[in-house]
């Protein structure tokens, strides 16, 4: 991609700027009494997803100004950039080819395709193996439980997947181990029997130090039960490019299933990363989970961008962040299976975008990715709720609403939707101190009580979300939900002007990390530290008693 | 208590300004030059728990100014009068009696101190007789499983402590459901048998729409099994002040203990709410875990402002919410145990002190609580740390850090250590674009690439961060540590001029919920909603085939 200039410098920036302005002078609710026909005209469909953004703080001209200012970063050109197989990771001279791993043709990218391919046989021969319960460990007992270990993207993609599609698994029991903190693997393994456990070990270079030391006491683990060297290749597959260290592991090439620099850890779960989930869906079911992908794939490649669903919420999340000062974004899933998405979400988000220099090196003024967090409704509705209604802060809420349950009770599952939709709206209505005092009264409180009590009951309401709904959770509309938040991302990146696939802010902390590590070890003094540190490194000493 | 002024009324809060600007221009690494002795200094310690604050970008002057700003808000005071069972929580007339909890003393406050210690022998029996094998369910088959059900309070209090002290278990495993969708309780029953599993059902009001919904399901799923009504008291215990609503659904008193109107949800763990935990670890661990707890109240109650913990945290949160711009605060628990606390942290701040008026009513022209998220070191370090280190947003952090594991697998946890300490230090002294330049060149890439790449690998540093050290996480220090920040959120609360006990933003959305609810049901039509809700229930409608 050519370079292209800063947001601060594109031609619509400074009128956007006076549309805030003048947008914190009214309300949503204000918006709605002079266009009410903005309830269906600001709602967008795409792959079995369905957006409202009604009710945000956004006047028909502003979303203008806003598209125009798409146009004037060249998102279009971005986006084709992007499928093309351009180098759009520019700091690393690569592309980003995680739609050619959900795509049904090559779009050009012959090799690449051809790859993918294979490796996909290779996930389908695994997952189809394991199912049929033709993979059997050491002592001749039929593999029932698998667990994946690895941690980032190779961690929060296929544990989300295989959680939210629950309901779709199979016999086999799929864990998760990703911490190093060895509490994470010990109390997974405390259920499960080493003769019938098949470990995949997923790490790009087979060097992550998290995954690596949990896949040597993974097989310690197996060894101690009786396993022999020799079985190992029973019971551990890795997802690796680094086919030497795995085999040197004792993991031969027949278990090793590819990963490839052009893919992102966390663009990664569509890939043999997923391969758990693969395992624990069935492979049909992986197949509607990659072509729900595809689907969303196809709208962001070839849908203008005024319809375009991720091109709009990375507009939204520019307008909120850039515009309108807010430092973070919320999401709230209303479903029980869905309640891993904000730690998928602050990865894809925040490691993409927490950046501060544009693609070319030049520091950016201006605020890039937000604080993403959240939780299941309507859980949060007991715990932060009473900061997005009552607290000082703007925080941008999405709702995620699958409109159905596979739990056979609708009816419960009908109050789940309403207060979803309920938090939505008393979001934007909130609540007079003149509203507050008449339903005080009402309650029976003297004029006295009702008075003095009005204000903390009010709520300024004026408070934006977007409400995202589905029929259902299945493969199909949650591999459409994940690749609308990618390519919202991406969206939001080329807005900010900057490479959303690299991650260079995480390499000085190993560095520093193996460095204190090698002094808390007493392989190395502790001169080169701050008295901070060094302070901290005697306490850890003295506590080890 | 009486009325205090607002804390931009407050003397030092202008000096405090001119310092933040001052600071801004310098470095925490600079400080430690000027001053190394602040690395011992700026620390803390109190009932098993060390705080080091010398990585923060805040001078002695500075300090010392927070501290004149606490005694101006009359925080000592305010201290005492929660304490001593004053009305802190003025909008409804009540004390905040949750010290109470765990006292081994009554405190003056007798009435109250025999209700909490009836409640403790109550729990204490129902613990024990648990524990020992004494309860059978209708089959006869001793009870093995306790599920609580309850939600905000009721929920992630219980859940975080069993969870953090699985070491302690015995044998009675606990499930936590909260959800009001069913999938929540449908898969945890999943593996559960009717015949060995009792319920607690927390609830103040015992109407709690959630914990009503699931409770009726389990019941239901009792009665499917083949117990009779009769045989309901084998297997649900309430935890209530409500004993007609709970007798009414077939616990007999017996069955209840009790919840007080003067303790909060999000501070009642130490209570008949925390039965699922006395039950999991046994009433020893559990009396360990109060102790804990007292220890940290007395040294906060007791201790001048200088060296009390829960205040410094507290004037921190200050410092950079208010003085410095941060909007948000993150925590980061280096412990698999400690995944739950940032959860747990979100409702007790931000529905603490998530407000927008001051106790008296004003409207508050500052910021009060940011949000709090975090997740578990090192899961974070490979998803938002990138954002930590190189984003635009100022992410004031806490490390909590435990510095031996349970188990048995010292080398290993080591590594955890390692990368949360080099995680603190790597956010504060960051690296430059020479520093960055000069490394790629020793990674052999040539001169022009080297500096291309350099601005992508600099790191700004200068951002702030605690570390809360213990020996090791147990019910004592994690008692201590969850004290440690109710006290923290009611300092915050009280520099903010604000209530924290109540929480009446999560009123109103109930009430829309509740119209919302009957619209879907078909029981009322949806004339009163905006047409955005309006639309979206067409949808929902239209979902439901």
């Amino acid at each position: 991609m050519a370079a292209r200039p800063l947001l601060t410098e594109l031609a619509d920036y400074r009128p956007l700027q006076a549309f805030a302005t003048q947008l914190q002078a009214t309300s949503i609710e204000a918006l709605f009494a002079a266009d009410p026909a903005r309830a269906g005209d600001f709602t967008l469909a795409a792959a079995g997803l369905r957006l409202d953004f009604s009710k945000h703080l956004l006047s028909r001209p502003a979303l203008a100004g806003l598209l125009r200012l798409a146009e004037q970063a060249r998102l279009p050109a971005a986006i084709t950039a992007l499928f093309d197989g351009d180098k759009v990771n520019n700091t690393e001279d690569r592309p980003a080819l995680h739609t050619l791993l959900r795509a049904t043709s090559s779009h050009g990218l012959d090799t690449e395709f051809d790859e993918v391919r294979k490796g996909r046989a290779q996930m389908r021969q695994w997952a189809q193996r394991l199912n049929n319960g033709e993979q059997s460990g050491f002592s001749g007992a039929v593999i029932t439980d698998v667990v994946n270990i690895g941690i980032g993207g190779s961690d929060l993609g296929p544990r989300l997947v295989s959680e939210a599609l629950r309901p779709f698994h199979g016999d086999i029991s799929c864990h998760y181990v990703a911490n190093v903190d060895p509490a994470d693997l010990q109390d997974t393994l405390l259920e499960l029997d080493p003769g019938s456990t098949l470990f995949i070990v997923c790490s790009k270079s087979f060097r992550t130090e998290e995954t690596l030391t949990n896949s040597l006491a993974a097989r310690n683990w197996m060894l101690n039960a009786g396993a022999s060297v020799a079985d190992l290749d029973r019971h551990f597959l890795a997802v690796t490019s680094n086919l030497q260290a795995a085999a040197d592991f004792g993991i031969p090439a027949a278990n090793c299933l590819p990963m490839w620099d052009w893919v992102g850890g966390r663009y990664s779960v569509w890939s043999a990363v997923g391969l758990s989930c693969a395992i624990a869906v069935g492979w049909e079911h992986f197949e509607q989970f990659l072509a729900g992908a595809e689907a969303m794939d196809e709208h962001f490649h070839g849908c203008p961008l005024q319809a375009n669903m991720p091109a709009l919420m990375g507009l939204l999340e520019l307008w909120y962040c850039n515009f309108l000062g807010a430092g973070n974004h919320v999401v709230l899933p209303y479903d029980h299976s869905l309640r891993k998405l904000p730690d998928f979400l602050q990865q894809l988000t925040m490691e993409s975008n927490g950046k501060r220099v544009s693609r070319d090196g030049r520091q950016l003024a201006y605020s890039t990715a937000p604080v993403l967090w959240g939780s299941a409704g309507t859980i949060g509705q007991h715990s932060f709720h009473q900061l997005l209604h009552q607290g000082t802060l703007l925080c941008p809420a999405d709702f995620v609403l699958p409109l159905t349950t596979h739990t056979g009770m609708p009816e419960q599952h009908r109050r789940l939707v309403a207060n979803g939709l309920a938090q939505s709206r008393t979001l934007m209505v909130g609540r007079s101190a003149d509203a507050a005092r008449e339903a005080l009264l009402q309650r029976g409180l003297d004029e006295a009580e009702a008075t003095r009590l009005a204000p903390h009951l009010a709520m300024p309401g004026n408070r934006p979300s977007s409400v995202l709904t589905m029929d259902s959770v299945n493969p199909s509309t949650l591999g459409a939900l994940l690749a609308l938040y990618e390519h919202r991302t991406f969206c939001s990146g080329v807005l900010w002007g900057i490479n959303s696939f690299d991650q260079w802010g995480v390499e000085l902390g190993k560095e520093i990390g193996t460095r204190i590590l090698a002094q808390l070890a007493g392989e190395s003094a502790g001169g080169d530290m701050d008295p901070a540190t060094r302070r901290l490194m005697d306490e850890w000493r003295a506590a080890q008693g």
